[in-house]
Order: C-alpha cells, then sequence, then structure tokens
C-alpha cells in the first residue's frame, strides 16, 4: 500500500503544468522526489539497471583494466546552438575515456538544481541527456539530485562519471608524443566556445556558429583501430583548446611542437567572432574534436580514416613533433615567421562546459 | 621548458597568503589551475593514480560485477560538529556501496567552486576529504574542477562517485524483507540532521551535537561475513531520515515493519534539539549508521557483532518485519498504541547532505 499510495501522489503531484518550477523538496528524498524521479529523470534516462534505484548500480565487468573519468558542468547558459548542458554531460565524460583509448560502457549523473528552474527546461535537457547517451549506446546506471535555494546555484550543474574499458593495446597518453610524429586534428577549430559566446548574446549574433558537441568514440575506435601502439597520443581540447592541449602535451612528453598556420581548420565564423571579441581559435574550448599524434609515415592513412567519418570531414595534419624547445608550442606562418604558443595564465571564457 | 615554466609560475602564484581567494581562473583548465591542483589538490588526495593527471583514471579489476554510486553533495555549512563537506562525501558515496555489499575500491571527485571561497578553507575541506578516504583505504582516482561566478553558486558542491566490487554472496536488497525478518539500527539515530541544524545556529546551542559522519564498510563487512545471504536488507538512512528509509523498504518488499518506540537509540540531545523544532527523529538525516534485516533467529548474535564494533556500541534491534499493513511502516509506543509513520512530501531539512 506504500507504493500504491507513492503512486496516488505521483499522479496528483504530477504530470507537470507548463509553469511548474523545482522547489526545495524536489531534493529532499521524500515524495516529491520520487515524483520527479518517475515523470522526469526515469522517462528519459530510463534502463533495466538504472530503473532498480538501488544506492547504486551493478554492472558485469571482464577481467582486466577499467578507466574511470569524472566532470562537472556549469555551462552557462543551459542551451545552446548545437547543443544543451544534458547532451554536453554526456559527451564530455564519454570523449575523455575515448581520449584514453578506452570503449564508453556506462554513465552516472548527478544534478544539482537551483529552486525556481522550470520543471519543462529541466525535463528538455534531461531528454537531450537520454538521447545522447542512446545514441552513444551508453547507459546513465546510477544518479543523484539535489536541490539548493535561489541565488545558490546557477539553474542546473550536473557531473557525470563515465566508465569503460580497454578497447585494444592502444595506450595514447600525453607523454608519448616522439619527435617525428605528426599532429592531426579530427575537425574544425573552436566552434563550442563561440557558440556559447554567441548565446551569450556576446556578439550580437548567433548565425552560422553551433557548438560541436558529440561523441568522438566512433571515430576513435577508427583510428584505434588503424594504428593500435602507434596512437601515441589523444587529446580533446576542451578548456583552454587546441593551445592547451598541445602545450600539456608538449611538456608531459619533453618535445616541440610546431603547428603551421595555413593548416588549421578553423571556420570562417569562428575566425570572425574571434576578431570581433579578441580571441586566439587556438584557445577557444572544443567538444566534438580531438588532437592525435602518430609517426609521420602512418599520417596519411590516419587522415584517410578520420575523413571517413561524419564528424572528421575537415580532418587535417596541422603540425609536428620536433625534438628542439621541449615543452613550447610554436605557430608557423605561411612566411616562414614562428611564434611561442603559450598556456594562458587563466580564463579566457569562463563557464564554457 | 614547458614544465619549467609551469613550475615557475607555481611557485609564483602560491604558496597561498591566509586571504587568498578562489578566481574564475582557478577553473579555467590553465595555469591557475595547475596551481590550484598542484598546491591544494594533490597534497591532500594524491596517490599514484591520481598523480598521472589523465583525462581519467586506470585501474584493474577482476572478472565480476562492480558497484557504482554516485553522490553530490550541498551540505550547509561546508562545516560543521562531526565533519566537514569534504569527509562527509568520501563517506557518503562509500556507504552507498557498503549498503549494496560491497566492498568500496575507488572514488572520484567533481568540485563545483563560488569565486571568492577562501583558498584555505578549500584546502582544510579537501585534507578532511583525503583523511577520510586514507582512512577508509580507498583513493580519490580522477577528479575536476569547475570555478562559478560569485552569486552563482554556494561556496562548495562536491560530487563523488564510488566503484566498488562485491564482497561475497551477500546480496542485500530494499525488496528482500520477509515477514520474520527482525529489524536492526547500528547506531544512534538523527545525529547528523541535528549536528547540521546546530551548526546552521537553528538552535541556538550546539553542545552535545555531532554528527555521526563515518565509512560503514568495516562494520558492515563484520555483518556479511556473519550473515551472507541472510542478510536480507541494507539502507543507510541518510535524507528522509529511517522513517523514509523504512518505507522504502516496505514498499519494495511488500511487507509491513513494525518499529517499537522504546528500543530506538535516539540520543537525548538530538530528542531535545527535535522537541525545539518541532521535528520528529525518525525523519532526520544519518551519515554513520544504517538499518538491516535479518531473519529473527539470526539477530541476536548480528547485534553481537555490530556492538563489538566502535560505531556500533548502541547497536539495537527496533523492530520486526510483518505481512499486515504491507507498504506500511508503524511505530508502537509502550503503551501499545500504535501510529503509521508515513513517508514525508518534501524536505524537513533542505541541504543536510
Amino acid at each position: 500500500m506504500g507504493a500504491a499510495t507513492l503512486g496516488a501522489t505521483l499522479s496528483c503531484a504530477l504530470p507537470l503544468g507548463p509553469g511548474d518550477r523545482i522547489q526545495l523538496g524536489h531534493g529532499s528524498g521524500g515524495k516529491l522526489s520520487a515524483a520527479l524521479l518517475k515523470h522526469c529523470f526515469l522517462p528519459h534516462l530510463g534502463n533495466p539497471t538504472l530503473a532498480q534505484l538501488g544506492d547504486g548500480a551493478v554492472v558485469s565487468v571482464e577481467a582486466g583494466e577499467i578507466v574511470v573519468s569524472t566532470d562537472s558542468f556549469v555551462v552557462s547558459p543551459l542551451v545552446f546552438p548545437g547543443g544543451d548542458i544534458g547532451s554536453l554531460a554526456v559527451h564530455g565524460s564519454l570523449n575523455d575515456l575515448a581520449m584514453m583509448g578506452a570503449e564508453p560502457r556506462w554513465l552516472t549523473a548527478g544534478f544539482i538544481i537551483e529552486e525556481g528552474l522550470l520543471l519543462a527546461e529541466l525535463t528538455r535537457i534531461v531528454q537531450s541527456m537520454g538521447d545522447a547517451a542512446r545514441a552513444a549506446g551508453v547507459p546513465v546506471i546510477t544518479g543523484d539530485t539535489k536541490v539548493v535555494e535561489r541565488g545558490k546555484g546557477d539553474g542546473l550543474f550536473i557531473n557525470t562519471t563515465g566508465i569503460g574499458v580497454r578497447y585494444s593495446r592502444a595506450r595514447p597518453a600525453p607523454d608519448r608524443a616522439r619527435p617525428g610524429d605528426a599532429v592531426l586534428v579530427s575537425g574544425p577549430i573552436g566552434r563550442h566556445g563561440m557558440a556559447i559566446m554567441a548565446a551569450r548574446g556576446s556578439l550580437g549574433f548567433e548565425g552560422a556558429l553551433e557548438s560541436d558537441s558529440a561523441c568522438l568514440w566512433p571515430m576513435v575506435r577508427g583510428l584505434v583501430d588503424l594504428l593500435g601502439e602507434e596512437l601515441h597520443v589523444l587529446r580533446d581540447p576542451t578548456r583552454g583548446g587546441v593551445a592547451s592541449a598541445l602545450n600539456e602535451i608538449a611538456a608531459a612528453s619533453g618535445v616541440g611542437v610546431v603547428l603551421q598556420d595555413g593548416l588549421l581548420p578553423i571556420p570562417e565564423a569562428v575566425n570572425a567572432a574571434c576578431e570581433m571579441l579578441g580571441l586566439d581559435p587556438l584557445y577557444v574550448a572544443n567538444e566534438g574534436m580531438f588532437v592525435a599524434f602518430c609517426p609521420h609515415a602512418l599520417a596519411a592513412e590516419a587522415l584517410r580514416t578520420l575523413r571517413a567519418h561524419p564528424l572528421g570531414e575537415q580532418a587535417a595534419v596541422v603540425g609536428r613533433v620536433v625534438a628542439d624547445h621541449p615543452g613550447f608550442v610554436v605557430l608557423e606562418t605561411a612566411l616562414g615567421t614562428q611564434r611561442v604558443v603559450d598556456l594562458l595564465p587563466g580564463d579566457q571564457l569562463p563557464r564554457i562546459c
């Protein structure tokens, strides 16, 4: 009869009206929490494991190595061209696993909701999260919801933890770059960050700017299949952009990186928006492309593999690894001049992910 | 030289002065982020896996079942008698694993920090988190830090995801309560919630109220060793307290639960504080005790096992499972009167964990 009572309560409290908002009680672990779970979360994230609603989830693993990655998402605004905080939270953690050469298997989700958030907005974001997880074939197996008072949060923060398994012998790592490696990018640079800036109204236009937020694993898997252990480095250049990612790799591997300006696939709209704001596209966050390092002799075939994937049509070899200037990334222009691409001290664009 | 440059920057930016505060740039993924990681997080949370600082962490598992649990912590205030958000975030996720009969192995940590938080306060909390993790023997293997603008957060939110492995054949679950089971509690009721209320100044005194926040696994392991599959249900009654936990179990198992008022170990300070605020201790959150269900014939031995542990000195058999009134929890007084202990609609005490 407890279950019956709960059911009756649920059907009273919901379905939701268009103006219903999150109350503190939705985070209580009581009847309102149960209603939120039943009407907002389970319909979109539901799967047999999540539906058990225990203190956690149980999944079977083979013996071997598992890979774990966690990320909190605080992007503002919550919805932007090309995605929202829900799809971004899925792609972000899955991509971190992919960058370690791991096949993503499971996701957890923790929601910190500000009192007053429209239930309809939350539901749309959860639906988008569920769509992204389903498209990637990775279920959300357990989750948690907390509510904070109005003014103590900012609509919605989402933490996701991704768990994956090693896919093959590939062991890409930031310290495995070697002189002679080619530096590849899998797609256009700077789209996510500039789409967020456009959505914030910072540009006075949105236009052609759309986030690249996407699950990278299918494209990465192709590269892993091709290159195996010769895939030296993989990195998704999110916060801090391509420049920061390459600086970290150069430092970790004790090598120099030379980028060739003319080869960088930077969309015209990103260039224009960056010029308006005085930003450098190399420091702008990406959420659907990666940099890869492999021996130069394998670069052409790697490029063909990337370009065969819809997300990789603009993949390019953009530079090379050298023994000179270890720890430094240098940009070479068509005129042969060079400038150092340094690590930024702080944020160019806060709350981009 | 990138590494050298980074090192130089770190020693410039830090060690921290007593008045230093978190800036947005600490969440950028740039030099300030690196400095924060090096001077605040790694000294206290560091271990060989975390120190690799990849996009995620790699750990080895045996073939079998892993258990995963995630929780976001938004407790206010950040520090309270008996703990803080850091130790609570460790205990909370580890206890969720323990409640599923899993041995905790690894933790992840995601920090959402409000601009302006004192670095010294953050560091104290991270240290407390590290101490709790070390005491439990469970390393934090990967993490993430985000910073939000002043007024868009509330000091600090922490998400932890715990990963454990099944410890034995024990399969405690909320739907396995059976008529004839005894209901045990492992320790005193209501301490965490009332310690938080005291820390908020709601009582006008703090006095004897201290949170029970603790890692339950060592005590649970003893019970699992003793009872095996006869350990039917385990639950840590956090948000919503003992009443909500028992209601969920009664509903999931389709049984009735009868509690005996006189047997409940409720500290005098908790009773007094609850009376002042018009609260019922049965609905107050706990973070260092659990309820367990096992066949009545095994209850005495189970009780001895619990009491042999320092956290279990006040363990007690507090009730029984009946076939009557399925889904309902009933409290029986010494006079023989009964009242229904229902599920609350919303929060008694928001942001208790």
